[in-house]
């Protein structure tokens, strides 16, 4: 790789610095403060490496559990120039996909040649949800401020924005997908904070 | 995998949200409040997979990036047992390594067989410096605190904690055997932090 190259890909790690300003809504654990895109990250890609041997499989297809890994590390690197859109702001969802393809765009043009293909590559991919790495990368990205709120005992985001039961079951959709005992202990739980008020029954 | 062991993962997993409540010196560019393990993790993890291409490499070895990705996000799970020792408190290194080799037994016992066996063979991977893959995560993780003084432009940690001179060409050394550029480059950084007054000078 060239030199310019490598400063680019410096300067561009700097940049991604911004990722510890931007707060997303779900609380950190015990604390008041929310969580940041840096924190989130490094927490989903510590789960793709221990919960993927957890992921029914393709049957004859390889699994790529490192590339799962990739795609959390950077799916929400868009947001250093396109913000966080709360996973059920339906309104601000609207526009989400157009301002994080433009982020992605100048992301491209700030890394190596090398870098930006590689990049842009996982983060389509994540995007998509077609290929079964994608899925897992998916499934544990919500899973995440899932066990957040059921661990937090005062319902989380949930409570916080007056969350329904079926916004919620729209997003653990992937997590079928991935797992039958993480799905049915966290309908279980979705239901005892659905009779604790913390969530909301649809009418 | 058993169910029992799923469920001793994401206990685990549960548990690891106290990385965001462990700080480091070094200070987020731009704010006053420290940066935490999480963060600065992912932040690690993020730079493994971005300048991993720019490694020296060993003449007919493989070279596994995403193994120095996978150390890069754990080297530091030992602190939620064993707290976070400032790079260059002498004092406080004295009895870093037990304290560790201690929390990361007490890890292994919380994980399932199959993670724990993966999880501890990383972290000693990267504790013993020995692989290549080990010492181009150990330049990384060093890295990044540098770049994170330089940028801040008023001598970071460096200022703050009267470090000098011999205690960062000590801690460069990973760096050094990693990439020419990048040494050569944070080499005219130090000397300029020196000429400030943001480095001592050795006696």
């Amino acid at each position: 790789m060239e030199l310019s190259g490598l400063f680019k890909d410096i300067g561009f790690i700097v940049e991604l610095e911004k990722m510890k300003k931007i707060y997303r809504r779900t609380r950190i654990i015990g604390e008041k403060r929310r969580e940041n895109d840096a924190e989130h990250s490094w927490h989903i890609a510590v789960m793709g490496m221990l919960l993927g041997g957890y992921a029914k499989q393709t049957p004859g297809r390889d699994f790529d559990v490192d590339k799962v890994v990739r795609m959390l590390l950077i799916h929400d690197i868009v947001e250093i120039y396109a913000g966080d859109t709360f996973a059920y702001d339906e309104a601000g969802g609207l526009d989400k996909r157009e301002r994080e393809f433009e982020a992605m765009d100048r992301i491209k043009r700030e890394l190596s040649p090398e870098n930006a293909g590689k990049i842009s590559a996982l983060w389509y991919e994540f995007e998509e949800m077609k290929t079964q790495e994608a899925l897992l990368a998916n499934a544990i990205d919500r899973l995440q401020p899932i066990l957040s709120n059921i661990y937090s005992e005062d319902g989380g985001t949930w409570a916080e924005f007056g969350v329904k039961r079926s916004q919620i079951m729209r997003r653990m959709e992937p997590i079928r997908h991935f797992n039958d005992e993480i799905y049915a202990y966290l309908l279980d739980k979705v239901e005892e904070n659905v009779r604790k008020g913390y969530i909301l029954e649809d009418e």
